[in-house]
């Protein structure tokens, strides 16, 4: 009789259990022990979570920072059956509220740091739900919450021997939410058998490396991207098939990040481009060894400066790409790109290229693939077996993101003949002018370096004639001439364009000065808001 | 509208031709072209094929040396929805005959060197077929047989755009045969499914490791396991999803492969040990510089003084393990084992650790899994996601196969808590006495140093009381005491015992002393003619 070994989570605990059952994996200062240890509290946590009602199709959402709990949850709940809802902890509390009714979470783990957060929000839970809570410490909470339990009692008072039911590979095993700068947050999901060939995926890309680049089974992992965040990119799946020791770090602090690197010979890391600034500015920096360490840089663009700072200091970083939607794999710049070679720095700042299995094409609005010759923009569209199918409850989100059979990034940027994506803008703030896309961001670092100039953008305004013409939005610096930095600035576009860098459709019309620019809750230029500013004026 | 990506050997191409389409593909001094030279001639051939009538569930077989044709075949053949029969061209004229009629071929390329093995038996094949010819050069064929065309003269007459269907995962995609000591051939398939998945775990086999050891991008590879034999265990899909240099050999010569070597810096191979053995001991070999070369051994045992060789010679020499049925990768030994090391020498001939996503037992008659103790020993027993579901047409053959829904390998071994695979037997020849099983291999062993011993072997007899008992046959070289020789060899056993190396239970009662040890076509012991001898005698 067959065995068809479907592509199961659970299968991927297999052979690191056979082959390095006594390997370490590591919750900083609260817990450590070995896959074989993993094993029997996956086990335990299965069979505390069934005692608890979680069976097939059980929502069950996970609040915590970084811990070994996680870890255990990204496999135990998706093995029986269920849904693991990672829940973005740094959510509007209404947010949150709004994912876990969605969900319809059953069950919730909360760390203690979060009691406050579930507290103010649990009245208006719509389901009934069972709390537990986790504890880097054992102790009383103070919560009014009704708790089922507490995390390490409930293990410990389970069966070691839980055996897991066999499932179809199609079985949802995640749900988390993405946040747009508009509308509902959104519910994305994987299967089982995506999760396993994005994992197998993430290990062809970043596996085959010549020298000591890219990941190995000698490697160290520590995730610097939160576990909610896409399964934090995938690598605790990866980490875990290929039995590497792994560090998790609790809440980010940029001294208790750089002491656990030292600690435990931490030697491959992911972050976004914003934490590894922190880590390099820590008061501890100077003085810890990075020269082992390798990061991924991913959830925005990894600027040349910070790769350099980074390189100097003898990281080895590269930029990798991809979104919630796509589990989140899509590309990754090359890791080999020597820093002595005329494009090496740009090659590990790239948005990259296609990982296995990627079909990566840029496209204009009729969908009709454009050429790859490094100039022709447009955008991003990918398939893949990873990519989620859809969002949870919302067929025309879904319909959408899969308009003419392609998963849209609404990213925009142009594939050169090497296949290197280099990403140009988001496509909700491309300029659409006469046919012609121009990259706001293009156009904003040509005038960025102007003296004078605090902050700028370009974003797209209605035109009768040309659809879409280019404007500037400026924020003078105190003290400046404004007639001079325009000057300047008007200058510096015309020499671009003079240079061939900037095409001649990309002038702008109108350079608007204004005290500030909108911005939005996470910090991001709010354009939206932008253009209904500069309409109004 | 979601796109699923179904996991099909066409998507193995995708990224390649995105991210390496310069890189280059040789056939020795006959063809050398870029990836997407490949991607045209695929397309070419799919169009060839068609004309000849090829469509969904038509097969293909091909008889050929390693050639670019047979890479455009692993392609183009499984990607119309055909099947791609690999025949084994070292079969006698009547087996393949028999394969010819057992897989239903239609379309049979056959290289100009085998027009009188097809020839010979052409009248015998029941269904209509058409031939098509390969020639490494072109010009007039001495033939008899009618040709459909000749396979250059046919691409460059077909449709550079001719599409390929899109297919469901599961379709079947190549069969090949396999042969036993006894019976006929038996017919081995996979579905696209098993090939995809089997190509991104050998990549995470045999990619993340450390140093310049495994298989990176930036290696170039060359077969020395014919792509008949289990489509040269998978390693040319592998090597085209990542976009290496590829160098096809043609037929096998020991001077001509280490020129090639050479002349396209060849850095990663795979072959069995007699090959590597004759490779060694050529002519050129001491010439040629092996040191960037990195040899993975399968189909027979690695034997610590072949690879003592290798490594003397700085080739990267390690065993993996696997067999037709499982397409073939199971274990891999460790490729980062120093040799300076007490056990390093051990760890990288050790049939090895299983691949990622492998389930590997070993277990008794009961099927119950023993414990992976190093000491306990019993039939590997396998589950994976790319096993073959069974034998083609052949029932009762593929329940054997997959007894107790676990596919068995027939070779009987132990497994260390480290995961290591040590095989010490093939379950036919292990000796079943009271319960224990005893390997013939280790008594052979035990007793191979004695001088005047020309050769022995270790069978199983019947025995009333104990199942069986062991029984060793023995050869005498000229000129040799046959009774001081029988005394060594059985103060060599008293030793082993002695010293607990060997069982008592191992104990042969009987040395029978022969002329000749009866071997198989093929050069190996043929236990089975021994037990018949035995009985006799």
């Amino acid at each position: 009789m067959t065995h068809a070994s479907p592509l199961t989570i659970g299968q991927l605990l297999r052979t690191p259990l056979a082959n390095t059952p006594g390997q370490e994996i590591i919750h900083a200062d609260v817990m450590r022990y070995s896959y074989a240890g993993l094993w029997q509290r996956i086990r335990r946590l299965g069979a505390a979570l069934t005692d608890l009602g979680v069976g097939a199709g059980s929502v069950v959402a996970v609040l915590d920072w970084d811990s070994h709990r996680y870890l255990e949850c990204f496999f135990a709940v998706p093995m029986l059956g269920a849904v693991l809802h990672t829940v973005n902890v740094r959510l509007a509390p209404e947010q949150v509220l709004y994912t876990i009714n969605h969900a319809a979470d059953e069950v919730i783990l909360v760390h203690e740091d979060f009691l406050p957060l579930i507290g103010a929000i649990a009245a208006r839970i719509i389901r009934p739900v069972r709390f537990v809570l986790l504890q880097d410490r054992p102790g009383p909470a103070a919560t009014a919450l009704p708790l089922a339990g507490e995390y390490e009692g409930l293990l410990a008072a389970s069966d070691g021997a839980f055996r897991f039911p066999e499932l179809d590979e199609n079985t949802r095993a995640t749900l988390f939410y993405t946040t747009g700068t508009t509308g509902d947050p959104k519910g994305v999901t994987f299967t089982h058998r995506q999760i396993v060939l994005h994992t197998l995926a993430v290990i062809a890309a970043v596996g085959p490396v010549p020298g000591m680049g890219g990941l190995h089974r000698a490697d160290v992992y520590m995730p610097i991207t939160p576990l909610f965040h896409v399964h934090a990119w995938g690598f605790p799946y990866v980490a875990t098939l290929l039995g590497l020791k792994q560090v998790y770090p609790g809440r980010y602090d940029p001294e208790r990040l750089l002491a656990l690197i030292a600690a435990h010979g931490v030697t491959f890391s992911h972050c976004v481009p914003t934490i590894l600034n922190m880590l390099l500015g820590a008061r501890t920096a100077e003085a810890t060894d990075l020269s082992r360490w390798k990061v991924i840089i991913g959830g925005a663009a990894l600027p040349a400066g910070l790769a350099e700072r980074a390189l100097a200091r003898g990281i080895d970083i590269h930029a990798a790409y991809g979104m919630s939607e796509t589990c989140p794999l899509l590309t990754a710049a090359d890791m080999t790109a020597s820093i002595a070679a005329p494009d090496g720095l740009a090659l590990r700042c790239a948005t990259g290229k296609a990982a296995p299995l990627v079909e990566l094409e840029i496209v204009g609005a009729d969908m009709a693939p454009l050429p790859h010759d490094g100039i022709a923009t447009g955008e991003v569209v990918a398939r893949a077996p990873w990519l989620t199918a859809g969002y949870l409850n919302d067929p025309s989100g879904s319909d959408s993101l899969w308009a003419g059979g392609w998963l849209h990034t609404g990213d925009v940027g142009a594939i050169d003949p090497a296949g290197t994506l280099v990403l140009s803008d988001r496509l909700k703030d491309v300029i659409k002018s006469g046919g012609e896309w121009i990259s706001s961001l293009h156009l904003e670092t040509v005038v960025s370096r102007c003296d004078g100039l605090a902050e700028t953008a370009a974003i797209g305004l209605p035109d009768a004639e040309w659809g879409e013409r280019p404007c500037l939005l400026a924020v003078l610096r105190p003290g400046a001439d404004r007639a001079a930095v325009e000057a300047a600035m008007r200058a510096a576009i015309d020499a671009a364009i003079g240079a061939g860098t900037l095409s001649k459709w990309a002038r702008p019309g109108r350079i608007e000065w204004c005290d500030s620019l909108p911005k939005t809750s996470v910090g991001k230029l709010d354009k939206r808001a932008m253009r209904a500013m500069v309409a109004k004026s």
